[in-house]
């Protein structure tokens, strides 16, 4: 699993960085960030998806792949990624394109399909 | 219905303009962007919502009013799209609020919420 | 010409207001940026017509008022503008919509076509 | 005080109605972002100042705004602000401009430089 | 010639994934995409230098290597890409520095210049 | 140094790439930039912190390494620097962690803390 591998590894090292600031306002953000994907009126797949939707018109690789995992974790099927991709996809434009490469990668990574 | 009055206004005027030059490139680009929110894996309403999400942390207020709308038609309750808003204020930040404040608004004009 | 004559007021307005800060650095930006649009190996309408998809890409109204109207003036047809525009909208995707709206509302003040 | 007066409606009346949803994640994210600005390490002026650049950036005209005045009232002179805006002109480019029409106005109703 | 030979691997491998998806929606949106750069009333040769300069002002480093070869294969001269290039960097500003040293590196790689 | 070796390496080829290029206007744009943050009415050290935040909000790795190392050359404290990042944080949102993560572990790279 090299794409997600990769991601781990350096998603990890940079929290532990950011940890070792110690750094309160730092933390506040992190914890309303994880709070905004809990489960709640909305069910956690469909939060992933969108947020995978704002990762992908955002262009923000780290996030696209987290929020990839995040939605394949919460149950979302591949027919249900490639459509919320789709809409990222026609969204953001072209400029999308080189991000939707390497989701579809990591998603064949993650799923096989 | 001041907000949604002036949008659809500028929208179709903006639209019959658009459709009088006739010109297929553009067309077909609509066609994709109406059918990326058509029911099928996921249901419209996640998919308005998506749009929602990507609108506003694109900064697109007229976007964001669009899906607003396509959200509380295809029945999204008004605390489903404050988890959406949520999403979107924390993935794009502050610079989101003057969007928000307009989201919001346009938002008790649609549902009274 | 209601579009131009409203953005040409708020261009000028602007423009004495920059002016009067009589600020070097401004100067020296504002020179470089017309610089880059004058005839040289590339001709005058086709840099105007690469300053209107720069400026559709990044959504910014006033640069897509004033890169049409430099376009119209260099001697770019409708079908040219049209498929500059075209060219944003695929690389920039449907948000810029409601810019493309605008602009070819202003096209067609411009050139009734 | 035109400029002004027109965003300090817009905002509060916005405010108002964010305030009305009496959401809890807004309410977080608001707190975030006005905490961010106070004095600290750094002294208020220098973060206004930050915030004046990163809006300038974003294209933000009522991020814009809100930090002049800031930085105006932490006691900023015209020709501090002046070059925190020339740093947005110059990181932004040409698309900044438009904003900074609009900014250089506003300075002048606040400060009558 | 490394720069194009990464980008090359890169983006066949992508596209071969994106392929196996199998899925209409990203097939018509590619196919928008390039007819977008078809020669038609404008030369391929300034659509691709559109292209390029839409590519930098929204920092795709994929986005503008496939416009340079695209404006290279087209007939652009390195004068004309180098006018286009310098568009991009007055409309995007600063940001795109690190994007001109990737182009201009590339440029040379294709063409000695 | 790892961070800093391998940026200051793409960096120095990246400007000699350009540099071969021996184009004017480049120059010109090049020499803006630098007298951005020439010491004046403001000090150095916040003009440097004003270009991360612009670097960071708009997502620049190089302008991010780049600034953080002016920064701690005109003498910022890495509290300084923290409650800048901070400021960026917040306006550019969640988007923003991936980068923060990098400009954490630079920082710690370049002064211990």
């Amino acid at each position: 699993m090299n794409i997600y591998e990769d991601f781990h590894n350096r998603r990890n090292e940079g929290n532990d960085a950011v940890n070792r600031q110690d750094y309160l306002p730092y933390k506040r953000f992190f914890n309303l960030d994880t709070n905004a994907y809990s489960e709640a009126a909305l069910p956690s797949k469909y939060k992933e998806l969108m947020g995978l939707v704002g990762s992908m018109v955002l262009r923000c690789n780290d996030c696209i792949l987290y929020h990839i995992e995040g939605s394949v974790n919460a149950g979302a099927s591949p027919e249900e990624i490639k459509e919320a991709m789709n809409i990222a996809l026609v969204i953001g434009g072209s400029i999308v394109i080189p991000h939707l490469r390497i989701a579809v990668k990591a998603l064949e990574e993650l799923t096989g399909d």
